[in-house]
């Protein structure tokens, strides 16, 4: 093979020989399709896209059978379920073992699977995700060690949705010319919409290329195109003839080990294999691939926040937060960010400065584009996705946060601009129902920080959290008050909830909030304290962590008696989990509302004092007929209370 | 005037008069906008569209100050609250009694605001929908009654985002060249990317027109030419070169009533009323205007779905709920249908026919797109706008979703392919957090009916529905059985929830679900009471209208002892509202697989056997202490077990 590692790819040149190999597997690969239980159109779609999927698999694709996930393999991405029997029937005919393969195959059944199928595009923006991982791990390590691919089987349903061609801005911008993707017209659509897609995709500065789908000679040198190709490549693949029924093949035809392409792609890692024996970086290298940090990285992590948090103790959470991803972004090269231009609220341009300097790519406010290359670039591996986004965008984030979810990727989000401050821009801006339909989905960790030191609790928890992506929810201004830990405090944010402060002896009222929230809980708690109750303060930044918790830790910090409020600028959909059926909750059963963000509180009764009132008037009703007053009652009297204030929860 | 109705718009022939007022004008309006407190990027972006916009305004828009909501007007779309100050510069200088309008004008203070602001793209799409409304009713009532047109003033990030191109796509094939889109460059972004937008919708089928801002002249000319548009329009205002700074104005200028202008609109609306004076079809065309249907069509819609429930009377909700929008359509001529391809989920082409005949308009795969323009439609008003598209791409729909919900907008969504059944594509077409995070939007009614018979009930709930959009959640599978009302039955669907079957005396548990699992509740349900179990069956087909329900009627439903237990095959969020912190909850806690849908509700533990089980373990643990053993306990002893089953609940 080629000893120059960037000519893997184009000593592909053709000849009588190699035509032959390409003729035949197409042949046999014809034949397998017809087993698969597919529509008629898929089916159409499936045999148009046999010969330059052959073509590739056979002359240039980086594949060795024997390993088919080693790092510097392409990566070859098929977004819809429909076109999965192509990639099993490659299989079955490239790697030894793999007969058995089933031709509906689905990620997680073999390596080769790069990622779930999922709603049409979300495959081209991870694909792209992976063209930038595979960039930004060539800049840092060079082309001898990373120098592969991405390809993508598309449909022409995911060309034409909107994350696609948000993502087809994005990889121009970002200049993927390594990601390629063949596509050809549906039988069943109108073909004007196919050759607008095309169309689109020029105007979004790809090289756009139609080939005739029957021509090993077209299909040849158009691949050879895309390998020299400036751009982010489109090759339309158009079934210009029908083509002749394959004859089937015997059967040593059909289970042959297909020696020279697996030879092919065994030779091209091998000698990539002492390659990486010999680089100086290669530690490097393989932890980044594993995913792994430093030993050292949690020590010195939290040495910077300390430097932070002295420099700045009363700073919002927004601003911890991104102080926390700058230090993680020097401690650990891997972290790779995205950055869309709602989240630097203040202006709308992409151009802008990031907070975070040259280590955010700015995505403007292609937002679902974004995150669906954030879930490629996890699934790639030897980066840390971190994406920034405003935390009203999440609404259109969704389908491709689902699919990190789904694949349990471990994908990090920082949603900027939370609450309800920024609100001159009328309600639409202000979350209501947001955190419920977030905390609602499996496998994510929803972080909503109360204040700077919550902050880097959250940020260390999310960045282990074990199951899938994690995301901070973030306030871009200081709370009003500290609101740390006091007298009674127990547990730390790191559990998810925990006890800021609370009295000795019975407990009248446990107020519980999150984020911004939590110092209007704290000042309504000293109010109520004046009042002789005995209050409970707790901080819950994270749900799905503190509902992994020990239950006598959730006990111990919720409380056995007393009522129980829960305060959330958003809507109370789920806070029964905590609240019980007797709970209160202070919060939004409403959009928001344009006004200075004194006056959204106020609007909606997010106040220390209307809280109060709540819970004076609840206690007043419990206790009316034991002929109490809750007005002052003195220490004494409370002692009485107690029991009309106890509501039984078992 | 021009007694040709369709020559309104075409009379603005240049003269030095006319050019004069708008220069006048536009000085007057520039010096408004001086006032509005806006970013340098937004002032800039204000100065560029000030002349093209006054000069619509004067000379081109159908607007009679003193009717601004006058139904045949043309509507003038501000996707973008940066954008609104030019509105309100407009309003103040045309509308006598504006002069005191706020430059951050909103939706909600001004008719003319014709929709809140939202994200980027949401604009666009929805004034797509109401220039596809004004087609249909231009379509009914003919020119003399509807002809106008739908202007946006979008800002160049509205042009970027995926809806947005979704929305270009779809305007295109349906003709829409009623549309025409004002933009001009964000003076902080590349120029580069907002040609690549303008190329993209000329790919879009778009036409495509470069105009300087600062040449009333050229301006003037592309105004003409947008109204002799066989496409949708997209005039790209670019500020050629840098504007004089405006004289002040004297105040009689700032003040004046601009009588030319508001002189025109008035004569063309006066001249309108006359028309539809005389209109053979008038009260037709004001009952449409309401939003009203004749007052016999609850009857009729009754009569049509007995016929349909006679003849298939175990049909699934899906079959249903369709029936039910065939025969809405055609009592009430108003209902216009947008239909998604994943809505026939067979098929992924857009061409196929759809199950509501020629009344649905195909949208393919750009459901955002479409879900945006249902928002439009509703705010247009004459027509009755139903969505029909998959379960799962709601995800892909929710920004536009929340805007309907934000705006009141009375939008109805039949989504298809609900359940674990269709699980063919692996586990990411099976819904499970999508049921909670609906739940959690403010004005938003979800409904997920069992059977044929709830599915009846659950359409005339949804159409009466006052706050917002509604939602039919649907399976296509028919329940296995009948699932209708036995003895003990209380209450309906209409009601949101109800009870389906209950013994007499005292319960010892209600199973409550909705949509399919109603069916496998009621078998866990006849198992539990052959073990001698007192066993309710709960519906609940839609939480948002039980809990609007009298507190009494929601005890006598849910009942106030026994074990509780919700079963749903979807995410347990939320559940614990009507479980208390007791309950029993069924469903799933992870993303779906790739199965039978009988292996998927195996896997999951949502069946009648398992179900079962559950709840006789935990009623065995609580009669531990008793030494009762609940496997077939005597109906005598069962009085014995009352207590132990009893669990408080405030």
């Amino acid at each position: 093979m080629a000893s120059t590692p960037s000519s893997d790819q184009t000593t592909a040149s053709s000849s009588p020989m190699h035509d032959a190999l390409v003729l035949r597997m197409d042949k046999a690969a014809r034949t397998l399709l017809t087993s698969a239980t597919a529509g008629e159109d898929i089916q159409a779609e499936l045999q148009t896209m046999c010969l330059p999927i052959t073509a590739l698999w056979c002359r240039i694709l980086r594949f060795d059978p024997a390993v088919p996930d080693w790092p510097d393999r392409d990566r070859y991405v098929v977004p819809s379920a429909a076109m999965l029997p192509l990639l099993a029937a490659m299989l079955r005919l490239t790697a030894p073992g793999a007969q058995e393969l089933s031709p509906t195959l689905e990620y997680g059944q073999h390596p080769a699977v790069e990622i779930a199928a999922g709603p049409a595009g979300q495959g081209m923006a991870a694909a792209a995700g992976m063209a930038l991982a595979e960039q930004q791990l060539a800049n840092r390590y060079g082309r001898s060690l990373v120098n592969h691919r991405t390809w993508v089987l598309a449909r022409d349903s995911d060309l034409a949705t909107g994350v696609a061609l948000e993502t087809a801005q994005l990889a121009s911008r970002f200049g993927l010319n390594r990601m390629a993707v063949l596509a050809c017209p549906s039988p069943l659509a109108d073909p004007a919409d196919f050759s607008d897609s095309l169309a689109r995709f020029h105007a979004s500065g790809w090289s756009v290329r139609k080939v005739n789908a029957h021509d090993l000679g077209a299909i040849m040198n158009a691949l050879q195109a895309v390998l020299r190709a400036r751009k982010p490549t489109l090759l339309a693949c158009i079934p210009a003839n029908s083509p002749a029924q394959p004859d089937m093949p015997a059967e040593d035809e059909l289970t042959g080990p297909w020696s020279p392409t697996a030879r092919r792609g065994s030779s091209i890692r091998r000698s990539w294999l002492r390659r990486l024996a010999q680089h100086r970086a290669r530690a490097d290298f393989e932890r980044d691939q594993m995913g792994r940090s430093r030993h050292t990285m949690r020590e010195d992590w939290g040495r910077l926040w300390r430097q932070t948090m002295r420099s700045t103790p009363d700073g919002s959470s927004q601003q911890a937060a991104f102080a926390g991803l700058r230090s993680l972004a020097l401690l650990r090269q891997d972290v790779s960010i995205l950055a869309a231009t709602s989240s630097t609220s203040s202006s709308r341009s992409a151009n802008l400065p990031m907070p975070f300097g040259h280590a955010a790519q700015p995505c403007g406010i292609q937002e679902h584009g974004m995150a669906g290359m954030l879930n490629g670039m996890a699934r790639h591996g030897g980066v840390l996705p971190c994406g920034v986004a405003g935390m009203m965008t999440i609404d259109r984030m969704r389908s491709a946060l689902r699919m990190a979810a789904l694949m349990r990727s471990k994908v990090l989000y920082l949603l900027t601009d939370d609450g309800l401050a920024l609100s001159d821009n009328g309600g639409g801006w202000q979350p209501v129902e947001q955190l419920a339909s977030l905390r609602a989905m499996p496998h994510l960790a929803v972080f909503r920080p109360a204040c700077a030191e919550e902050t880097f609790a959250c940020w260390q928890t999310a960045l282990n959290w074990p199951e899938g992506p994690a995301m901070l929810i973030l306030c871009p201004h200081p709370p009003p008050h500290r609101t740390g830990r006091r007298s009674g405090h127990y547990g730390g944010p790191s559990h998810g909830g925990y006890l800021i402060s609370c009295g000795q002896g019975l407990r009248h009222v446990t107020l519980m909030a999150s984020g911004p929230e939590v110092a209007i809980a704290t000042l309504a708690g000293q109010h109520l304290a004046e009042q002789g109750l005995n209050v409970a303060i707790v901080s819950i930044p994270c749900w799905e962590v503190f509902a992994q918790q020990p239950a006598a830790y959730r006990t111990a910090v919720l409380g056995t008696e007393g009522l129980r409020v829960g305060i959330e600028a958003a809507s109370s959909f789920g806070w029964e989990r905590w609240l019980g059926t007797d709970g209160i909750f202070v919060g939004m059963d409403d959009f928001g509302i344009s006004a200075p963000a004194n006056a959204v509180y106020e609007r909606f009764g997010i106040t220390a004092g209307a809280i109060c009132q709540k819970v004076l008037a609840r206690l007043l009703a419990s206790g009316a007929q034991k002929g109490l007053s809750p007005s002052a009652p003195s220490p004494s009297r409370l002692e009485d209370l107690d029991m009309s204030l106890t509501i039984t929860r078992l």
